[in-house]
């Protein structure tokens, strides 16, 4: 069976799909229609509901895993889902939500292990105490919790994505600028974007939902750092060790207009910056890339300063 | 005994200074003389101690107390002192450095007081705990510490005399716009520089000399959360007051460039942030004008944007 | 009887509104309908006359006092009016436009008389009389003239609520900052927006309704300075404190990327910018929050560089 | 007699100088100096006076004319002038002071009746009669006033030359583009800085020496303004040709960080300002090129951003 | 017969239009139809096909010449089109394409010549034949070029016409500002866009489509001096020549934000970009203000910083 | 023998130095006395030598190599120079001037190889010969080239060294991103700065002495396109990746204003100028540092924004 990705105006499938956005309108005429945003892991389309009643709009909400009945039709150069018949998934049909999110490329067990194993690698007993200790708080929702609300690494374990990808270019790199300290190197990056965990809520699959208090009034680099000096404090580090630490965290945003009051002030809180950048900019790339044919360019990006990327 | 501020070129006097900076030169003629700023709690004078040897060079350092035997000379338009004699005042001389320190207008112990009696004032018990308990911790250094290296306040009990003004106008403010919460208002204005007792180095006398190692990774603003959240963990502070407190901090130097990666997001904090900044603005105007005379213009001055101001 | 805007979908209502704004719209069936937004002093909802004429778009125009027989309809999660009947109000319906305009919380009268009682403090005789003969030629319209078209103050009497709160707060200031010139401080604050009674056109019932010319090519600032240099001319006001007062007007705006091509360059022309900015900040701010839950945060808010407010 | 200009160090000469600058200074051996900065016309040199006496700095101060016996001398890769004898110029050393000041390359004369003519162009009565009297007020300042402290047009006559030329570019522009209104543009550019006779204090002999008061608290634009405000209405010129004419002034330095609150807002304001900044550019250009050789660079010149001009 | 621009609501006509823009949209009902853009030489209006079907999409596509009759009505206060009939004009019906595209004032040939006699005058054989070489290059397309997708002088033969107006302005400059080089001045004012030739794609009746690839990654001044480079070394010219050449390319654009990395370093260079600049705000700002009445605001101009214009 | 570097105030030595930079001065008394300042290799300290002559400032000039008798002093606070003797080293004395000069840490024939290794890995043949074209045009002086006047690498063989060590870190980034296309990254890492070549002159020893004039007018990025546009054509390459390589060197400063107009549109343009910030700034990071005591700060560094470096 052909995926819904790959038909033609005209043509009907039945498929799963999870509802990500809903907005119920209505007709000149009066009558109601849900204008739905549903996808799978593969991709999303938009889809019509028409003569909706009261009910349906009360069941098909957003993060709602539904089977659908449809036909593909064009609407302004788009493809679009005129939807015949729909209903909520039941646990007989055998589809799992978790299957419906996009998702980071590694299975999150994998990338867990990556993550003890740099950890492991920390010379300094205090300081990969602390670590251990603040990864061991963060407890499972560091397997599935997206990096962002919607910029890079909005996937459901996107975060965890985000930090071994760092941790591995950052090996690298230390391999050829080798005066750098990869205590310091693996310890700030596997914390930099940990209390994200704390600033953006997310559901049980691995979808931001919206900013949390604490997140919108302090924001994850303070609090990072409360967390880390709460813990190095439990654990014992060092003075020192503590502060170079809280400072990776404050600085790693570089600009004061992106949060950080306080730019790097030695290399590996420099170099840590450019691995997050870096490692942003591949992942935004890419995925406009993705989507994008040979020898033509992306949209305007707005991720990228409304760059528009030339598809080699 | 007219005081040597007052004197004109070719008079004499004998008066006791705090050397300020001293810089050790040579003629080209290959003889070492002393470019001395010393100064007293009224203003300072550049002096010259001609044909020095080199343990003049290092007995007359920066905050020293010494006596003086000179003349008034005029040089390229400005009065300038030619040092006869010099000495470290003894202690037989009964001068006390403290006399010649620049120094907030009120007595320390009268603002501290009136500091404790805005505390007292607020009603919420465990609010008040915290800000007594980090009144307490600060100490005896609170009543003398200035609170700048060179900019607004650079006086000793600078710090103090800035926070007590600032509850005065809050006060005053909270009158007028009276759905402010003064609790929080109060206990904002008594933290919100707390921590400049860490950030920035001050000896004894009062007179700031280097930021802290940590100060300058951090900032008083990120050292000053580290301190509530601790003391409001130990005093029990619910986490809503913790966090709008530590937002408070956050957010009072208002301009990401400034070092506040948040802006204020209620009254409370908005207001935190004009009391500050129109207190460093009325210290630095009211300074320099009184240096002017009336109908001229100051020089440009930096901490104004290079303003000149105008002296009616 | 319960006011419209506690009602719940499906209850009915007749009430009196003042329209606000209209667009005629069309469905795809070729009807006409009205989109109306209309509200009362109180607050402000949209309703839509279906099957409109052409003589119903001439009729409900913008600032036509109605008398609306209606019910509360659910769209898109927000109450909406489905109106039944429609009509202008007519005399006999003893209702008066004025009580269907968001307007100062306290009577313009109460106002004016406190802002003659600061001016009558001002103790430099031909100062006190340049400003009352500006007051004076201002004549009525300051007791209904808003201070915007949209942003803070968008009242009925908003000009003279923000003016005189302004002088309160400026009276409270000048009891911490003592040195601080009344004279200058309470006329600069009387005339700082006097000028937009020229510059902003508002209706007898004191809704802006655009810019006028001069506003457009002059701006308030200069503006006012236009009229400063001829009623001191007329009363005779020395050169030294008109030059003071006009530059007051011109630097209070304070950056120049907001209209002032000078930065206040005297201690009372720095606060009068202070008051000024704090009272539109504490109005946006009480307003945004008096519209939002506890616990909750507003929407981002553009008078605000797009901020989200915390409602503790 | 070749001029002191051409001389090679070695070689003596007698001749008069303006003096600029004069600095009193002192040899470590305690011996008084005057390092004067002297020049005519043509160019300028430093100069040193030693052995100097009290009544030598008190005789040669600024904008003194004197008669100098010196020997050219090679300091650090520059000449410089060792002066054997000076004394002020007599009445009857037949020398005028006028000839020693940077001045424009045209006769006042001239460049004033080239004003009028284009003033005499204007069609409109009451406009043309608005300008004359602004003229008529300037006076005899308008012959030698500067156009500025130390930028472009910092020569004698140097407000004349700039506002001539821009007249003569502006009628050239406007018969490229004919929809120009050349009424609006001539009277723009006599009174676009005419003010600056108010804002800038100049001596007898056309070199600024401050800022006035007003200039500071004001600045030339706003000046402009009342001046074109209170012309206007003793001659009885329409309002809207005063506003717009007092809208070009106002919007003539275009940017709000150089001191115009709003942008030019009909093609005339427009090209007022491109005709003010290409002349300051042209004038500033080709002064730095005529003293630089070519194929080479300029110094960083910082009236043009610090760029390095080349010279072909 | 009138033209349909000066038609009332309820007249009917039959006209020629060229189609700009289309969009397929479809009512609450189900039914589509098409919102067309169309337009002619003088002006262009918004038009509706109901009920259209499959192949009216496919067919009324941009850029295609129509015959339609239709009939005048209005919605929400503007003047629209409803469509009758409509047909693709044939070639029987004698009208032609170019007609019907807004289009420069003068004719391309006149415009033409004109070019190559500034071209003629160019004294250095050699630069004279590098421009005619890239001229010739050019060929037919300058005849039409438009000179941008949508600011100024987005018209058939805008890119001609733009350059020709500069020509002219800068031969009256140099009247004024003698020391300006004429060649370089009128060789880089012809060089100066051509590269929009290249930079811009346009159709055949000079309506520009979309950027080239090469236009995306290098933009117009890389691409010019890339063109510069090599007709110099075809045809000989001296280094020096063809180096500023390039640099007033590279420069004209002024601000680095604008793509200019390299600000002008020379009077001729200067010049260029203020005739650039002045010859687009003039274009703009007659555009603007032809469609709008005297004494009235136009609407914010985003090509001119969202200013409004004001019509005389 | 100990280093001249570890000697303390009156020890004497012999030693060769490198002359950087000579002032001549003169003593209050009319002496004359050459200010110089000297080093090798390792470091540079000033001397100053008392009583010299004309021929002396004749002789001693930069980058003359000396052999000096002398001793050390202190001065303010630092150590300096007291001359006895100097005199130019000769033939005999055995010492070669590149030993003299600050060098990168490897010899430039083994980072000259490593250069073609990651040349010869680039495998599309026609991409390979444009870059072999152009490193062979470039010849020995890429073997000494520093990449800057006085930022980073301003040592003998830099533009060689940061090339390498980029190649190198690109390297290892492209196992992480593994979608990197190696050729273009290896070809444009190659490439980016080669132009420095002809942008900057240096000396034989490898001391950058001052840009060039096309330097100056165009700058090392679109030099360095027009060498890459003039070698594709001659080797035959495509026009695609022709393109692409040029807009790496256009954009790779990435902000316009740090000289690139166009922002990187595909990964390895991205990737280019991340190794190339991260190597200026490990470089600076790592010298500043290197000069540093243990737990102390450095002074601001203005090639790092003013930041202070912490040194671990």
């Amino acid at each position: 069976m052909k995926h819904w990705n790959t038909l033609k105006p005209g043509e009907s499938f039945v498929a799963f799909f999870l509802i990500r956005r809903v907005e119920s309108k209505t007709t000149s005429g009066g009558k109601s229609y849900l204008d739905i945003v549903m996808g799978d892991a593969v991709g999303e389309i938009t889809a019509r509901l028409w003569d909706s009643k009261q009910e349906d709009a009360l069941r098909f909400t957003n993060n709602i895993l539904v089977k659908v009945k449809g036909s593909i039709v064009e609407w302004q150069g788009k493809k679009q889902v005129k939807i015949d018949k729909i209903r909520e998934a039941a646990d007989t049909d055998g589809v799992s939500i978790q299957d419906f999110v996009p998702t980071a490329p590694h299975s999150p067990q994998d990338m867990y292990a990556e993550l003890l194993a740099y950890m492991s690698r920390i010379e300094n007993d205090k300081l990969r105490e602390t670590v251990a200790l603040l990864i061991e708080e963060a407890g499972e929702s560091l397997l599935i919790h997206p990096a962002a609300l919607q910029n890079h690494h909005a996937l459901r374990s996107g975060l965890l994505y985000h930090t071994v990808t760092m941790l591995k270019a950052g090996e690298k790199l230390a391999q050829v600028y080798s005066f750098l300290d990869t205590d310091l190197l693996f310890a700030g990056t596997i914390l930099h974007d940990l209390a994200k965990l704390d600033e953006i809520k997310a559901n049980e699959i691995g979808i931001a939902t919206e900013y949390s208090c604490q997140g919108q009034l302090l924001g994850h680099l303070v609090q990072g750092i409360l967390k880390i000096e709460k813990a190095a404090r439990t654990v014992g580090l060092d003075e020192e060790t503590t502060l170079l630490l809280e400072h990776m965290l404050l600085s790693h945003h570089y600009e004061p207009e992106f949060g950080s009051p306080k730019r790097p002030m030695f290399p590996e809180a420099e170099i840590l910056h450019y691995l997050d950048i870096m490692d942003a900019r591949m992942f935004d790339m890419q995925k406009a890339l993705s989507e994008t044919e040979k020898g033509c360019f992306t949209d305007k990006l707005w991720t990228l300063d409304n760059r528009r990327l030339y598809k080699r």
